[in-house]
């Protein structure tokens, strides 16, 4: 089964270990990308994924498509040319420090891309699902109008369409994306997004008797998903939940509203190794459960197990197999030496 | 006081920090093996430590005996040739997600060792205490019937013996170690286990009476030793205690049965900096602390504090001193800096 | 407004990661001092700091110099000359295994640093604090007379003082450190210190009615700081507060005695990056919050958030800059990721 | 045009820089294998390069196979299964010291791939050419048939054959390889060797005659060649010429015989990164010269540079594109910047 | 002695040894830019040496001014804002293979900095030397006029310039460059150039009669001189010479014209360590040799030698001392210990 | 055979590839010393080497322990205590830029060894040959002593004496180096040195007739050697003859004078990897050469291909092992793959 996913690839720098900009003389070199991620998680998982971006024609690009190569994904559907590759710089953060992303991700040429150098014919071709989140219409105009007219022509063809809603404010405001996601929701079957997201994009959160405990009840997380349900005509609806303890450990949850109901998961406490990429590995973990025909509440705690996991790995992909989220799910997560 | 060990000593290939094999562009190269690292941990307790085992004729097996040489084990019984020298790749986990370690030790030579490379009389002279585990039987026809006349010999000469169980899945069906390790338990006078081992050697567990809290009892140990004890005629065993809340925090004590009575030891929370060798450092504990005459529960505290101090420091081999387990015996556990 | 540091500058090696000396082949190099992470912390918080010491005329000494250039300290108080730089190792510990420092500090060219060498005038021009630890006069008589003379010529200018008592047991003895640092208390405006510190040296201490719980409550340290004020006409003393629950994770808070007033923090819980220079950016949190004029309340909550901070950054200088540490706090502990 | 390598890939191990084995605490990783080498070269001029062999069904065979993924080579041959993945061990050498290479390949999956895991139709399916080298049949009698079928069934489809002889003493002796080899010879249309092998497998060689300065003439390469051409029918015939100055400095030339015609390349004086690969380097030029129909000069000529800028670059693979190979024919060679 | 320079600072990225970037893992990070490695060789021979710029409010900003204040660059004429620093990543070449650099330096801050955003009077105040290179009126239109009103202000206050044609051909066509660059030669004192920049940039070159051995004569270099000299009224012009034998190994001489007078130098043959910042620390040596007003052959002299350390240097700094640079004048270059 | 070396073992601390100190980040961690360094060439060529020596209790003193035990030199005969460790700094050199060694040995353990805790019959037992550089007794009066003393009793014991002149400028002056060597010349039999080095200590030169293309002439290291002899009653003499190309490449070569006759090795051009340890290396294949009775150009010969093998092995031990001394003797020298 052909999945489709649709978006920016960065160059990832970070210094090594603990260490600061400041201090670095060095830097880790990762390549990462919400939809990418997405992509690189299903691969795998065995799936056919497809990458369809825009990369630079230099060694930087070279790297950018190779690391998808290198676990699975095709990517012939990636157009070379343009300027640069985008860049995020991250720091690790430790306890009361936390991780830092600085972006130049500006002049990118996926954020440059124009319609007209996608054949849709050939993109979407025997393609069961696409992908693609709010970043991707929030880059520019050309890749807003890119997004419209391939969901429309993934309607056409009957493909299903999910999408993270990922509202970053450095590259719109909320009332802009309000307006363009709104537009887009209308192709959306599967929406992924946490409690800030709906908010900060389309205004909708829950009132006060849903907080307990300083944090929204599963209650109040179905509300916000019966609203957007009604608003957007979107039958399936998914949370990820992370509760800070600090930048070294984290909580992490999921809940899944679909067709009216609501289903909640186990809180794992993970003590990071890298969290970035964590809520695009949940996303896969949806697509996953959802091709494959699992029940909601078996594709939310795979979701859930396998962005857990992710975040004990480093690098922006999710490198667990299918066996390792099912072995997590069935209990190994007390960590016994696997020999 | 010399102590011998004898069994297999591998290269152990590790990516760098918790980057998994597929990621890896660089190993860190350890050395070690079960009774290998007991005999650098009795070393660096000040004892006599020698190792009797077969590496290959080239760098590989120059660099192991060296890795045992700069910390004072005596490598003259090392003997030279053989194929090739055996490889485990370990991953380090974290959090949900376990270590893991990949086998490549087949045909290695200490495999293929015959009993007559051994000069027993200068194996053996002079000798107070010989050490193995379970994985040296279980490595081949050839080391089994190496271990067995080790063992009688060293009988004769009135040596004490010791055996950690180890029992390896991936090595032998549990069938088949429940023959060789009965056979060989006759010559053993202090056996060190664990719950899992005694069930999967030799079918040795306690009934459920002993559960309280999902965990074994003491007094659940205390059965266990007891039929092991009557069934073997060993008056000494000792079982390490390992509670995994994760890959990356464990619970850490042990339990150790002499002639009749059973002593506890208190538990270590332990933040794991390298896990592999636990055992092993535990094992070592124990001789050193029947060597130097100590009592049954400070034998055990011993033990206990030496594996916990292993457990942080990378690498199979246990670098603590007499005075750094004895400090940490006294309390030094809240890890104030020592200038 | 300008501040003066003055004392010794080390080089730090260090393994990497967990490793221990002997099992390292290349060891990261910090610089650092108790005197000089102060300069640094203040430099980052945006005053103009001066560092006064004297480091060797080679490479070493132009690293270590060049290594305060770079975070904006001036240095052109540094004297070149003099045999070496003085050295200490460190080794990062984990839960049961504690960090440990190894000094090769003796013969440095500061510790032989002549009192002639200064030009008074110079170093104190315009200058608003002066700030100094009780290492630099327990280094030799050198240093102890250039200390003496440095606070007296301070006083007479108006120049505040603070000192960090800083006992290092393989300097002085208390005896020795008790006579020194009494004749010195008499320039101090600001005191920092801890509970042992304030005991080896002073022999002041709370008697049991003020231990809860196995520490020292906060109405003790204020018992202690009163009787120090009372001693010494010292009106501000400040003390950190470490609990160690292992070498992974520790407990961090402050109490802060101003004027008869005594001011507690709350704790954080730290999980390590690097502990060392914790205490030297308690100390410069507290000059700042003087020089700025914040409320007693607030300058201990900021030199609390500081230094908790500080030890999740490597090397023993604080990067925080003021944004920062008011980011923390206001609460943005819980670690999420700023993007 | 699709050409299919059929090899064994392997783990290649090296410490960093100059290190020796015996120094090194950690290992850089490479994978690679005469004819994977080759399937590299090949994609990286832009062919459809295909690659078979069998790799176990772990993290180290995981990891060979994305290598080649990761540089365009398809994949979809290599079987998984078996007992382990063959590993080379390097020493890089400087000056007097040569640099050493440490083989662990015995019981290494691909020796013990059988014929029937093989489905012919599909592995030969569109195939232009077939590439293989003396290792493959020196491994195992299973290699040696699967090589012989492989050979047969590629001629009966008219499929381009070439071979390097490659002939390695500690996989099978002189006398065997003659027997192979001269079996095999009658499928293969290009012959790739250098003086060594012709003497070593075939016993042919040239007379004092053509000896000039203490090296074989170009006349003498044209006897071997017409000898080897009289003898097994192969009307293409290349020799690379290595001259070792020191293990820093090497002389790299070519010499090409290509139906009665020798044809002779500049030198290239070449301070090498990694000699490792440069023969199979060479060999994947001659490929790409006769798959493009290039005349026998440019195709020799095309060879010998891409295999001088292979010995410049890590690691087994040749990463030079066909921009790099020819702009280093037109001169680039003085090692000018490229902005 | 103030010396002013004027340009762009960029972020460095390199993989380790010769690793390609496709290959890289990590990147090593260094800072640089024409404008700036001159500020820093001028620093490190003991002048006041000043850098303008403009650089980002972020950690890649503040590392980049941090690695000119490490060096005793002053910095404080360098404004802080705009979008992102710029970029260049280089790889080192060996022997046929040449070194490459890829620029992501469009949008940087300076390349955006307005003429209104410097203080003429600070910046120029107390100034002796003002120096630019070719890429900084070449960067943007803004840049453009920055330097010519830079450069009235520097003429009317007596100030020396100095330029180093430095001709990009990816950021100006020849015909804009000779535009432009013509129209600021009247401010220029001392011109810093190679054969092929006076050829691009102003069509001046030598005739065939010039030419011996492939290489242009020191009469022909006279002559270009000369017709510069003529053109634009310039006094001083200076040529370095680069012959590149390899990516490894190149020749490296000078040639300097001082009032009609025509000086050359011996030539180095360098086995280079890093070559970028090569010609910067040539001009950097023609400034202090006029500064300390030396003769024009001792000038040369000077800066050939300094130049030729630098590219046995790391970085693209030049941190060679006087001391170093004369040492290596006065016969050194034998690369004996010292101790 | 048992041969003793005695002298100081420092700490080696060197930037990575050829940075320079105030660039590090980190330093390569070696241990050696101009006689500890001898001591490991003859374990490596397979005889009992002993070194006496004294190193501070601490982890450093552990740490260069071990780098001996590791390699098979016996250390017992160290004895633990004083002070701390002599460190050494290296920078590496490249090309023009030469090698540089800053010194912090001052007040080290073993300066400060006192002849009383030296067990002479112990050190002495079993002993054929005794080793010793001009180092040694120039570090203090108490190792002059202890140099002395043990001189006298090798010599009543019968043991051969060999001395390396090794002066060193910053231990001690000409003047005094001449009255402390040549009171020690008399218990010598083979005495090691260069041309510099018996000018330096004793005054001997040749005259002007000697020197050929600005070299000494055999016959004038002929003459020195005769000199030396005569003074002194010494029978052989061995020069090493080091030619500085640049700091990348030297030229290597030998002179030995035994009982009248002088002999001349090769010359080889060595690419350095590590120059340091090079003539204590050579100096180690002249004691070799001697217990094994080879004849004195056989001797000769051995020395200066082991030592040029050093100079391509990183750190100041020599690995090589007798078969790849004679190897190279053999003409391996044009470095092609040993596989």
């Amino acid at each position: 089964m052909k999945v489709l996913c649709v978006g920016e690839i960065m160059l990832r720098l970070q210094p090594k270990g603990y260490k600061k900009i400041v201090q670095a003389k060095e830097f880790d070199i990762f390549y990462g990308g919400a939809e990418a991620n997405v992509s690189v998680s299903l691969s795998n998982f065995g799936l056919d994924a497809w990458f369809l971006s825009k990369v630079p024609n230099n060694p930087l690009g070279d790297s950018a498509v190779n690391s998808l190569k290198e676990l699975g994904v095709n990517t012939s559907l990636v157009v070379r040319g343009g300027e640069r590759l985008g860049i995020y710089y991250s720091e690790k953060g430790a306890a009361q420090r936390p991780s830092t992303v600085t972006y130049d991700r500006k002049y990118a040429a996926f954020s440059e891309m124009d319609f007209s150098e996608i054949d849709l014919d050939k993109a979407l071709s025997n393609t069961t699902w696409l992908h693609f989140t709010g970043i991707t219409p929030a880059l520019s105009e050309k890749t807003e109008e890119l997004t419209l007219k391939l969901l429309k022509a993934a309607k056409q063809k009957g493909i299903t369409v999910s999408c993270d809603l990922n509202y970053r404010k450095k590259l719109w405001s909320q009332e802009k994306a309000k307006v363009v996601m709104t537009r887009l929701m209308q192709y959306v079957d599967l929406l992924i997004s946490n409690e800030e997201d709906c908010k900060d994009v389309f205004g909708i959160t829950a009132d006060n008797s849903c907080i307990e405990d300083g944090k929204l009840s599963v209650s109040g997380y179905k509300k916000i998903a019966e609203e957007v349900s009604k608003e957007f005509g979107i039958k399936k609806i998914a949370f990820s939940l992370r509760e800070s303890y600090s930048a070294s450990t984290n909580g992490w949850a999921g809940i899944y509203y679909d067709n009216g109901v609501c289903y909640e998961s186990k809180q794992y406490k993970v003590e990071l190794v890298d969290r970035i990429g964590g809520g695009d590995s949940f996303g896969a973990g949806l697509i996953y459960g959802n091709l494959m025909n699992k029940s909601p509440q078996e594709t939310l705690d795979f979701a859930v197990a396998a962005s857990a996991i992710k975040q004990t790995i480093e690098g922006d992909y999710n490198l667990a197999s299918v066996k390792d989220v099912e072995s997590l799910m069935k209990g190994s997560g007390s960590g016994r030496v696997q020999r």
